[in-house]
């Protein structure tokens, strides 16, 4: 017995030593032959990548636009199975990856729910992982603990049969491919006014809780003389590690209470959720800052190329009414993360280049 | 905030100005071009249209007998992605839409029971459905609620991306898919002896409460010479809506509580589930009407064509003896859900016209 | 009324009169022109069938190594719709059969949980498998109940349109796919070394009430000169039936507690759960009966060639340091599962010999 339980000990010393890590030097145990392999944390994306990515994600959309195109679409992947593993339910998060995977032909299990049987039979949580890399090629996964994903690739990629993981979200800091879609979002808006680079945006509600304005922050080294305009209540404002981090990398940002004096200065509008700090289901918008709403009267004074996204679902923090005009792109941006992960799994799977092959 | 309140406002009448409105009325707007877009109501079908219907469906069944129909089949819509959206949960009809899009290749994404993980955060129900329109080309929904379907489709007919809404049941009325394979059943029971027209129905059980024998009653004013025989307790009697709606159109009917005096009369019986007002699970057969059942004796009393019909699910109301019978036409019955559903989809997305060229 | 019950009555005497048999007496009744039909029991496995068997999933297995060979296994049963109704949650056997028919290219259709929404409204259960096989071509079924799976098998057995069931686990005693990725597990262990014929296997753990290694130890007598060593608590040997039936087929068994003592004669150790009789949730090792795990110290005990099996899950019987060692066949057991259960629907729908047309 004793040596049982040591030898548990030093496994989950591993993980912990693993885990505690700085994540620029954990990004190379994600890779083979220089090229991504799980997709676990933002931090894994560069520039170079983002725009490959989004290259291949235009590409896939044109290709789905005719029958014949959906055909070879199909045709890259059918040959693979995909694990969607939800244990934090996200119907918008997991229908964008099921489609992804239906596009590319590939066939996909599923697991939603807080439990599995097997968990419920004492399963360790290394093991159900595995038992799934048994049976597929890819497993994307999605739950409220930190570091769940990665422990999940940390574990396979000591096996036999490592398959990639896509992180789908875990816990309160990262979520990859929403990153992802966001700049494909931005990135397309500005396609005819030079792109990202040089933009001003604004990230408006929740900044200190909000994974995604986090994430957004953190991607924005990637690109050129980029200006943020963080608009919170005091007790929202975005943490000092972002901020941190912008300063360490020359990223002029601006913190303000005040929306309407912002909205006519950027180019991009970043609405997030907000509510209450104790108030987890508002009834009503006086319960969500209404300061920090987009109402339909605001679109008058946004200038007229500035794109208006939200992570979704909303609650008041955009008005129906603004959804008709042609610059709220937020429903774009829920379809632009199908697009963008398809290419996502095009790529782990290294079939991304025929895609572009039908381009030539 | 007054803006707000206001809009919201706005919005609610439209739809509750839509929604009150006439239903013949309101039929065009579910169409595009002269053909229907979305399948909310019994009332959009008319009689060219159920034939024409009838008749892809036979051909989706006999392609679907060899390896290489069903390969036709699923050639004629692998490009596109459904969604099931049972709010109510239905096993027979869910597996009958399922399966009917797997026949012809579409992929399927699903959510069944009673909430998302998104309305869990606040979001409404029209924001859901605009969600999975993003990301699929079909969107089949069940629900309690009475116009839930027509609400759905006619959100998103006002959206860039409107995708036709099946109505898969709705409420205490709407469920035309079920009418349409109860037409279906009915002609081709009676294919070697003239079709539907001039045959005599009885209809048998709880017709008050009764969705489908209420909607088959609408749809027979499409055909001549109908005779229909309303068979139940006199708590349970068919609404004076329909009887108002046959007198309108010249179609006979009879009431009675007499079910083996009108038995030789018919050429077809429609079943369904009865039980006692307050009796929501009936736990012996005397709790269920007793004579309002057909059992095993009936067999000699009804005439050597005349076929047996049922929703389904049943409890009590035909003995399970009766399914040996060449009459009992309620399996069949259940099959032509899936064959006339694959139909309409195959219509609803305009290839039905590439199945019926496999037989020129 | 009388007729009802009387006829419902002669009916469930036919089912347990059935049911009564002995297994030998039912077997016919499961096939069709001398081919399994419905695959009920590891009874129903004789030695050819199980060669043969285990020779289509090396070739599934094989061909499954390319984009082209899975491309050639899909176009197998792309025509054919499966159901797995799965009423006792199992994620291992639903994933492992779930993704044995995608590689064979069937859709599939699921019901995973305690109860569909026909049987709270009162359906009988043999109305609800009638339901399913109006729907899809195959099957596959697990209850907790015994005979779960013989009763559906039964009743379509006598409709218009009975589809083969596959049995994925039907209450304490029959498992017989997990039988059969057993044997073919042994039989790829030993491959080099003159295949399952003449080997000593030690089964461990809870005997009395497992499953596994009950219909392993059935199997046995179609293996030549087979030694087994049964190694338990006193409390948890062996039933005498089993013991009974080994006698009779002249096969060799010992049995003890001293698990150490058998470790090095076996040339394979099939590990089961063990927990203490009246703690279903074992929370400590202690309570799992520590003399009866394989722990990492002994990987130097066992033979070079012994192969250690486990069902899974696993808690505390096998030491995760084990997992390393070449010789612990776990993980390759569960993955055998999904080959052997695609080649058996290979099988079931007479495909199999289009695979090793493959390989002339």
């Amino acid at each position: 017995m004793d040596g049982s339980v040591e030898q548990t000990r030093q496994t989950y010393q591993g993980w912990d030593e693993f885990y505690n890590k700085n994540v620029d030097e954990k990004l190379a145990f994600f890779e083979v032959n220089g090229r991504l392999f799980d997709i676990i944390f933002a931090q894994q994306f560069d520039r170079p990548f983002m725009d490959y990515l989004c290259k291949i994600a235009d590409m896939i959309r044109l290709l789905a636009q005719t029958k014949m195109g959906q055909e070879k679409l199909r045709h890259l992947l059918p040959h693979k199975r995909a694990m969607l593993y939800f244990v934090q339910p996200s119907t918008r998060t997991f229908l964008s990856f099921q489609n992804a995977c239906y596009i590319l032909g590939l066939s996909v299990s599923e697991s939603r729910g807080t439990s599995t049987s097997s968990e419920v039979k004492g399963e360790s949580s290394e093991d159900t992982i595995r038992t799934f890399a048994s049976y597929v090629d890819l497993i994307i996964c999605r739950h409220s603990e930190a570091g769940f994903a990665e422990k999940t690739a940390w574990v396979l990629n000591q096996t036999e049969r490592p398959v990639p993981i896509l992180n789908g979200g875990s816990g309160p800091d990262q979520h990859p491919t929403q990153a992802l879609l966001d700049i494909y979002t931005l990135e397309r808006s500005f396609q005819d006014i030079g792109g990202l680079d040089g933009k001003k945006i604004a990230m408006v509600g929740d900044l200190k809780r909000g994974r995604t304005v986090r994430s957004l922050s953190y991607l924005m080294k990637n690109y050129n003389d980029m200006t943020l305009y963080f608009v919170s209540p005091d007790i929202f404002r975005m943490k000092d590690d972002i901020k941190d981090f912008l300063k360490k990398h020359n990223i002029a940002y601006y913190e303000t209470e005040d929306f309407e004096s912002v909205m006519p200065l950027v180019d991009a509008i970043y609405m997030t959720r907000i509510q209450k700090e104790y108030s987890d289901d508002p009834s009503s918008e006086a319960d969500t800052y209404p300061g920090f709403h987009f109402k339909k009267k605001h679109l008058s004074i946004i200038q007229p190329h500035c794109t208006i996204m939200h992570p979704l679902p909303r609650r008041y923090e955009i008005e129906v009414e603004v959804d008709k005009d042609p610059r709220a792109a937020y429903w774009r941006q829920e379809r632009n993360g199908m697009w963008i992960r398809a290419a996502l799994i095009a790529y782990v799977f290294g079939v991304e280049q025929e895609v572009s092959k039908e381009f030539l």
